[in-house]
């Protein structure tokens, strides 16, 4: 077959959510149920091709999504909604495709995105939620949130997050990657009785930085260090501050933005 | 040991959750998995003796509680707050006992409640959700609130709930049980984009009375069926009106009154 046969292409673009507690992380990984291999091996049982998938969050094991994006290309030709539906069969119950449309050209799931939202859940109570067990972080010391949003302040704006992030090894020669990202927000809330929420929307995020903020805010809160520490820790750039790392099971992607613009479903 | 040995008991009053999916239903029974046999089993281990639970809703195999209501007699010097602490570190993370106190003399979980309240979630979207597998129904077929609720008006008051019950096997000569029970409120609302909800709270619930009526009104708020059908199969009294039974997972016992009185944690 030479190129001339090769039917027209285009880029999809779909809005994807899963169940983080089924898989092992978003990325392929041999031996392992994870998301990215349970949407290939669908796509590849649909269109009979092997597609490479773009992600525009690399989620952890055990952290959710519902508003994940992803990308690929597809013989124009493609009838979306019928592979929505087909994907969706596949898929079900632990991953939705939950809209699919054509992109404009060159666009690219995890290239294009300017923006990441993410939210992390806290059940703050005395007694544990059998409802909440795989969806909130159970801390049972009042925390304040006044004290976790003063603590949020020094975050905003373009930061350099060596204190929050888990560096890969860096190979003999190469520079390291830059570990400075921008904060648009960050903030906590309470939603319902002891369902305290932290929303945090950056340009990108490095690895497990939002888990990070979290472990390290909920010390704040719990008056374990004080607001102040914030600022320093962030200068320090130094991953031993002594909090912990917030387990993946309260943390959702819950939304991706292109040029500013928020991706409906 | 004679009786004059017993130390002196009194009853206590306790408010439970548990996650459905991880029981086969309330009541103890041999060889399954059950939130009394699990109560019942971290009581003994704590207090050394087997207890008589009563509860105010046995809950099927799925359904889930946020506001259940056990109560069994304790020695008077019982230490509640220990006793508490202990429980939940038995039964987490599928069972929470979220408060317990001494209850007035005579207090009996299931004959002192004048009002049990369930609440149904449906999931009324063309795609299912995987962060509800295990929460609400998913409904594909627009539903129409306004629909189901006009259905709702004929279950108001006391009404004889044949249609909507499965009766256990009456033995010969015994009268059959009353299935006429009160209604106080039963209405749907949207919670969210998608997320319907029915809340219907009665002096009491006969056998699958909730999921029955579910499934019914469903059938209305997609126009299977007209809402005036519900008037013409309470009075019918068969079971045989054509729409299923909602499947327990959707279903929570939220809440538990007694003498008016809402019972806090």
């Amino acid at each position: 077959m030479n190129d001339t046969d090769a039917p027209p292409t285009g880029t999809v673009r779909a809005r994807v959510a899963y169940n983080g507690a089924d898989f092992h992380g978003f990325a392929a990984s041999d031996g392992v149920v994870t998301v990215e291999g349970t949407l290939s091996d669908a796509l590849r049982r649909v269109t009979g091709t092997s597609k490479r998938i773009s992600a525009a969050g690399r989620t952890d094991a055990g952290v959710h999504a519902s508003g994940q994006v992803v990308s690929f290309d597809l013989p124009l030709r493609t009838d979306l909604e019928a592979l929505a539906r087909s994907l969706n069969a596949l898929c079900a119950p632990s991953v939705a495709v939950r809209s699919m449309e054509w992109a404009e050209p060159g666009f690219d799931a995890r290239a294009s995105a300017t923006w990441r939202r993410y939210r992390y859940t806290v059940l703050n109570s005395a007694v544990h939620d059998p409802l909440l067990v795989d969806r909130a972080w159970h801390i049972r010391a009042p925390l304040s949130i006044p004290l976790m949003n003063l603590a949020c302040d020094p975050v905003l704006g373009l930061q350099d997050f060596a204190s929050f992030c888990r560096r890969p090894p860096v190979a003999g020669g190469d520079r390291e990657p830059s570990l400075h990202r921008w904060v648009f927000e960050a903030a906590w809330r309470e939603e319902g009785a002891g369902i305290l929420v932290f929303e945090i929307r950056a340009n990108a995020f490095c690895h497990q930085m939002v888990r990070s903020l979290t472990g390290f805010l909920v010390d704040v809160g719990a008056t374990r260090r004080p607001a102040s520490d914030m600022r320093a820790v962030l200068a320090g750039r130094d991953r031993n501050h002594g909090s912990r790392v917030a387990p993946p099971h309260g943390l959702v992607l819950v939304d991706v933005g292109y040029d500013g613009r928020r991706v409906h479903p």
